[in-house]
């Protein structure tokens, strides 16, 4: 039996992905560049995957930028912002409790002499629209708040925060990381004002190694990679077109029969909460309901370390991870369950549940079952 | 008929390269950075593709770091060295003839405060030695010189230039875009006193979207893309698994029977080029035989645009690359043939043959046949 709770670290590829991937690789493996029959076919991949995407956030093909993931699609937004800002200003605002690709960057510029307000969240995570909004200064050039926090699922109100940040600097642009929301919400980027979004593939069953940045038109950026040109000179290099392809495929299964899957998740979400808050000395963290994502499920296990509970599950064939550390390289008590103010007590027997399209209500019960009986047994055993 | 003759610009994946990926994205899709097993298998495709990559070069597994491709290495390259050279200096010394990946970067650097040299080349592309080590200075803080040139095929000296650089400045980092030489000869970044060697998958049967950086133990890089800390926080983000899989399988296969193989590319070179230099009015661009690269042949055609000609050849299932334009985005004069001082008679006229292990003498045959019956109807219709 394997049971893999951990899609918010990385899903299965759907199988429609590795099709269209394998086609562009043995058969249509032309370089869009190139001026013949090979380079046009494969720039059909590329237009496809664009249009794709767009039609997925009601935006126009041209605003889709192919970069290499999450990350740098993060990148991207934040630092290209600031190197095209010039004399407009030197203030970003985001919030305590964003992904490394977000924070980690934010510190970079702040070495390089931007200034960063860092907004605090409430207990579920939540950062409030009005702390936006009086942050926001006329010399402020972009505000990054996540569309959902990958540690506890809050949902972050981005379609309240962008009208405030436009009605107090129109100019500010306002840049969404939508890695754990897209596919799980509807994202409108025109009505909610964002300018920036960011999406990475492999956390919705696209390939590994590929994503965009929602780029609404108009938007000055200035590039972070040097080269041949090719996105309109925004991100040179040769365009990844199988990954780009797979992504366009994983854009739209992911979105088809949307609210059935999503009822279907957030049913998932509530049984596991509710057998979890049933077992002794648990909590759950974050938002509970459709009042947070429907893929994630945070749990504070009080008595018990996270990475030994972790790998306890993972002899049964349950993967899932350990909610206080982003990864492997980031050993430390995680910013997110910092910042919503979890006892220590909490914080370092923290577990996230991710759930999948593919997960059912058996799978939910046998992790349920597996924690029950590991719970009595691991705690008697590192209390001693 | 089909005849792919567009090499340079990307080529089709080694069965073996789709095989390996079509594991990681099914069944091993585990993030590398997961602590359960998912991801230690994971991160077990990552490890044995940097053992292949460092035995392709004789340098250590730790010394591979995986990018996004070629474009991205050689940014990281540079920026990188840039980015922690500190007051060590503000100099950089490069070629007329590299890659827009290495000559818009350090354009970059120029507009940021950093001085470049753009040295000269000779008649066959080839840099002196002797100009790079006059260039070095005690404030220099790199050279990026080219491997093998994608537009002409020509060598660069690279084993010559290494200890020259050394001798004069032993903190002066030596960087290869080896994008186009990397799998044609092997490279030993070591007896070369090579700090950084750029290579890119899909050049070589790998897949598009990935590539590596060798960063000799002991370069301090700065990185240019910020997050999660993965790779020792050198490259930030979710480790593509699929694509860094299928270019360890591409590095060992492009390898595999090298001599062998190397010896056709040049029976099909010097057959291509003894064939071209008998049609009229055709002269043959670049370095002859073993003094070139395998795998390039460039021509010029008086009195007719490449644009027509190619077109023509892909009405025949030829596909070759216009030779004067690196790219549909570059639709200028290329720098290389303006290096070499070709005449403008035959700048605009000039086409690119690469080939593949796979290329046939037959193949190279049918080229010639059509070239023969395509140029006198070509040269008369776009005369009158």
């Amino acid at each position: 039996m394997e049971i893999y709770l951990d899609n918010s670290a990385t899903t299965r590829t759907f199988p429609v992905v590795r099709e269209i991937m394998m086609q562009a690789m043995a058969e249509d493996f032309g370089n869009p560049s190139s001026l013949h029959r090979k380079g046009v076919e494969a720039e059909r991949y590329v237009r496809q995957a664009q249009e794709q995407a767009a039609r997925s956030l009601k935006v126009d093909p041209k605003e889709i930028l192919f970069t290499s993931g999450g990350t740098e699609s993060n990148n991207l937004a934040i630092l290209g912002t600031a190197l095209a800002a010039g004399r407009q200003g030197k203030h970003l605002v985001t919030t305590a409790v964003e992904h490394p690709s977000v924070s980690e960057t934010m510190r970079y510029l702040e070495e390089q002499g931007f200034s960063v307000t860092w907004l605090p969240v409430d207990s579920q995570g939540r950062v409030a629209p009005e702390a936006v909004e009086e942050a926001v200064t006329p010399e402020t050039i972009l505000v990054s708040v996540m569309a959902v926090n990958n540690e506890i699922g809050t949902r972050e109100p981005v379609e309240e925060i962008g009208p405030r940040i436009k009605a107090k600097n129109p100019r500010c642009l306002f840049h969404v990381d939508a890695v754990q929301g897209f596919g799980k919400y509807r994202l409108r980027p025109r009505a909610a004002r964002i300018d920036l979004l960011s999406v990475s593939a492999h956390k919705i069953h696209g390939p590994k190694g590929i994503g965009f940045l929602y780029v609404r038109d108009g938007v000055r950026l200035h590039p972070i990679v040097f080269g041949g040109g090719q996105q309109h000179g925004l991100r040179s290099g040769t365009e990844n077109v199988p990954g780009i392809a797979g992504l366009g495929a994983a854009v739209e299964e992911v979105y088809r029969d949307y609210e059935a899957r999503t009822d279907h998740l957030y049913v998932c979400k509530a049984r596991l909460a509710e057998g979890l808050r049933k077992l002794p000395d648990v909590r759950v963290n974050g938002p509970e309901g459709r009042e947070g994502a429907p893929h994630i499920v945070s749990a504070s296990f009080a008595g018990i370390r996270s990475e030994v509970l972790l790998h306890a599950l993972e002899e049964k064939g349950i993967y899932v991870s350990a909610g206080s550390a982003c990864s492997s390289h980031h050993p430390g008590v995680s910013s997110t369950l910092a910042a919503i103010g979890l006892d220590k007590k909490w914080l370092e027997g923290t577990l996230r549940f991710s759930m999948s399209l593919d997960t059912t209500e058996e799978e939910v019960d046998a992790v349920l079952a597996a924690l029950a009986e590991l719970l009595p047994f691991l705690r008697r055993f590192t209390r001693r």
